[in-house]
């Protein structure tokens, strides 16, 4: 009965990307620990550049920052 | 003081059915363990299906088989 | 396919109290949003006091301070 | 390697308090845990003033409740 | 910089186990999306059966029905 | 009314640190969004260095990994 959140920045994941995350976890699960598909969630957010931070800054400062 | 976090697909949910989830959530915790409404959250997060995997598949994938 | 999270503070909650908060928001994602239980999941975390805060102080000072 | 998600409701919160939300935390997470702001992820979500509940009502009927 | 939450029922996983969830993971965002691995954290929950519902039960009073 | 989680390694984190961090998220959202204290919830939930994952391995291994 897994739960599975992905949290990705919003970068154009396609559809089919998505499918991919979706299926790879559940392999994953079945693979590592025998669980049932039919019984493994899986969540996927896209969270906006400006609303990621990482080194103290939001996404697209901080990457800008490292291309200096 | 409880924070209750409800995630379902966005199929429609209206804005009458979420202040139903928020007051039977809210009710409940009074009931079971005496929990003040007041120091109680609840926040919906309403998720697109194809966001959402089960089976391994994306919802509409995971749907569409079901019914064949 | 709702996934329900509920947070409350580790305070003594019984396992039949666990029951009836299970089965109290199953039944309500039944009526008002005619969702199926068996692909409801619901988890209940149990916070240690001194990790929950609000009004800007652990639960344990924020308790005292209301009762001084 | 901290992860600090913060929920606030989305009441028009600028691209420029967002950085200082992110700023904050990383500090905070520095000075109080000495812990590297390259590996501190904040991610902040924005949700909707009707699907967030307080005292068990979505918060647009709560405010009006407590301004009455 | 991605973020994953793996919730699974607390049954005896292993180090090495959560070593393949951790890894598998990783490799899945590189290979779907070409995430840095240094910048994608896997967090992984244990939740006591009595803690994690479905059908509108506990796990393990769920798992006894389904054997009846 | 927000809410703030905040996850870190379970690494001997004190009652008097977790009292720090409380405050310094709260005081953080009066003054970049002038948030009430008093409907401010701040959770800290302290993950095991085995359930962190990193650059594709559990934390232990990861550090061992860069001090090479």
């Amino acid at each position: 009965m897994p739960y599975v959140n992905i949290k990705v920045t919003n970068e154009g994941v396609t559809r089919e990307q998505k499918g991919e995350l979706i299926k790879g976890v559940s392999d994953l699960l079945v693979k590592v620990l025998n669980k049932d598909p039919a019984t493994t969630f899986v969540v996927i957010d896209e969270v906006e550049l400006e609303d990621w931070g990482i080194g103290g800054l939001p996404v697209p400062e901080y990457r800008a920052q490292l291309t200096k």
